[in-house]
């Protein structure tokens, strides 16, 4: 049987007249859209048209919740409690439950966005905060993790499906963590680079760092980005040649 | 067999540090609880806290959403389009429902909040609008609308079971609308004569004029106030009197 | 003496990881830049930044206080009391006034932003209120006001200098007043006719409607727009034929 | 001569319909008003009402910038870059001179909220951004900086007037640091002790420490609190005690 994997991409993060993103095209490229949910971006309408436009392309609707903070987009680590993050995701998986409804379509995963997720991905403690949010709000919606960090035994502990995510741009370094931004091979600019290495991953049922090792993990789904005009064409080669080389898109959720 | 009411109440209206009403308190004396949804006031944190207690109370969950106005605590009649009032009442009521589940509890009824309820029982495209975004997140929930306004029209010609309201302390115009706060009669300040006129209308079937002309309508539920020291206990000597003249006090959603 | 006039923009209205106009490119265009003050668009970030650059280009600094409405981009008239509104004018301009002299700059005038200018110019209570928070503020700050409203009576009647504006972009009907969008007539689109236009009117000294009527007023300052890369080019093509017309750019602050 | 002191408060917190405090009781006892400015509290209505007041009473007029952090009341360390703070603080700075000024009195001092505060007494640089922001905007304007903190010398550096500061209601540990909430001795709860101890401070030109060392510094204001009918009746006892044993209470900036 052939490899099939899934595309994501945060989306949903414009507010009011402020736009960030090209949502329409995205969502003509992915098999599964992280929809923002008020906090760090994103607004009704503008959830309503990412689930409307994503139910009308079989792309499936994801929660991005967020740090409370649209000044800082998410970007900000802000002091929370683990109770106090748990009860803010719960919110926004609720926020964008009815939205996904409203449209028609039905939301099935949950990924924290931002320094929300970079924190999940390192505190072992804030990972679990948001499986028991959305385990509580529906415990059949599926955890996005990044492969091989800490959130993905938080959501596994929990009892939630949980895929493995890794990014069509990003650099791995030896320990498996993303090489900081600004360090030698943390970006991944050319396409066709990124698409022979997301294609050698799936191939080998591993994360490839750096240097070449093989760090076993499943991989569900990977992140492409769409916040230019440069990374919707990258997205679209990098779907184009996982197409050519026969991997089924699809989402993880279907 | 005997009358039957419900008292319902406004609650988790604080947000952060800014504490508004004795919640606990009412919580003690109501039996449904019309709970902030984050956009006029409340927050997580409080959201939860007033879901946790209305569950081991017995006191059913409701979403009371409002408008975008932390600032106004929801009483501006800001110029939104009835679309933009369908998704951001959509949005609050998932938020809602994600934060009652979490507690336990389970939403059932939806209540709208300060000017925006206003607007819906003066405005029937408002009233449409709040209806279409409950039906479209989830059907089964139940639709307050004050007595004799056009939100009960609305609530059932979306096919929503509506439950009729009254307030303990304001009077009611020969048109039936509230008298308006400043005109002699709006206010009705002693619980004791509070509670003598709700029975009435509870006997009667019907909405009680401030000249007494009763106006056939169901009486489901009675709106009490808990943002002061005397507004709980005038919600408790009501709730007293009413139980001390055989009316049962329960959820209409129960 | 030859002719002279004033060209200001509206600009500094990014917030965050939001980016509105390009403000660079206006502020080597305009001389008086219109910078929003955090209610409506603006953050402190942004504002510096406008500032500093209007600084080093010696185009004059100007407060842009809008309606606290993020969402709405101050384009929603929410109604507030005009006691309000003179409050949160004051406000915005004394957040304008440190963040000028923060860069080494000085605020030298105010005009009122989206809905909030246009309802200054149709309600004198309105117009009044924003002359008394300019007034009470610093009384040698200049208020802009729309050619021929009710602005430039409630300026000068508060004893501010007041400058009269015509926007390079929109037609303007019999009565004086801009013909409303979506009219035949509202939009200029041609930037040579826009420039030509200008010419008119500034040799007539005196608003030109659509029609060819001469309502007579001074002529100190021209609205172009920066919102996108087609306004831009459109500023700066007014810009060029305006100086080729041996007119003179200089802020009427100067 | 005898000895002098200034007594400061915040206040100015309230925002909306959420009240904290009793400003206009606590204006009745203190000699300077530190007035939220709307970041972490506060909003142009409820400033203009402390400043009217303060203008009334004879209270100086004193800006208490925070963290752009209503839900959190200023009182969570968000992450910002030195710079950041720079340019939100000089933002509120200015908002609440203008608000001084429309209402007839004039901004003096400037004290760092909450949070902020905190940092600015543990964290040299956050001091000096701090200080640099009054400059900027108004070289004139006294900085209040905790006794024996680093941002005593940060505004000293800055050429700032800079007055030291002591809380009527937190004992001071060894090193000259407030006792932590929570450890042995870190509030004084009773209004006598409170005084009593003030009064040893002052004839000492020095912090007493709880075991009773003697920290030279010159001793200018004090911080006493308004958040509770208990707070203020002890603001007033304090004030009480201190004229009864001949202390003048003035403004530092009288």
């Amino acid at each position: 049987m052939g490899l099939q994997v899934d595309l994501n991409s945060d989306m949903g993060e414009s507010f009011g007249a402020y736009r960030i993103g090209d949502d329409d095209a995205m969502l003509s490229i992915i098999t599964s859209a992280n929809v923002a949910c008020g906090f760090h971006g994103g607004d009704p309408e503008v959830m309503a048209h990412a689930y409307r436009v994503a139910k009308a392309n079989g792309v499936a609707a994801g929660a991005h919740p967020g740090f409370p903070d649209l000044w800082g987009f998410g970007r900000r680590r802000i002091p929370f409690s683990t109770g106090e993050i748990e009860r803010f995701v719960a919110y926004q998986i609720g926020a964008a439950q009815a939205m996904a409804a409203y449209t028609g379509h039905r939301l099935t995963y949950v990924k924290a966005h931002g320094a929300l997720g970079n924190l999940a991905a390192e505190d072992a403690s804030v990972a679990a905060a948001i499986a028991r949010a959305i385990k509580a709000v529906d415990p059949s919606l599926i955890m996005v993790a990044i492969a091989l960090t800490r959130q993905v035994a938080a959501g596994e502990e929990a009892g939630l499906r949980t895929v493995h995510e890794i990014f069509a741009d990003r650099g791995v370094g030896e320990d498996g963590n993303l090489i900081a931004r600004g360090q030698p091979g943390a970006m991944i600019e050319d396409a066709d680079q990124a698409a022979d290495r997301i294609l050698a991953m799936l191939r080998a049922k591993a994360v490839i760092t750096s240097k070449g090792a093989h760090l076993p993990s499943p991989i569900d789904t990977i992140c492409v980005h769409g916040d230019s005009a440069h990374a919707v064409g990258m997205a679209r080669r990098v779907r184009e040649r996982l197409e050519a080389a026969g991997v089924t898109l699809a989402p993880f959720s279907g």
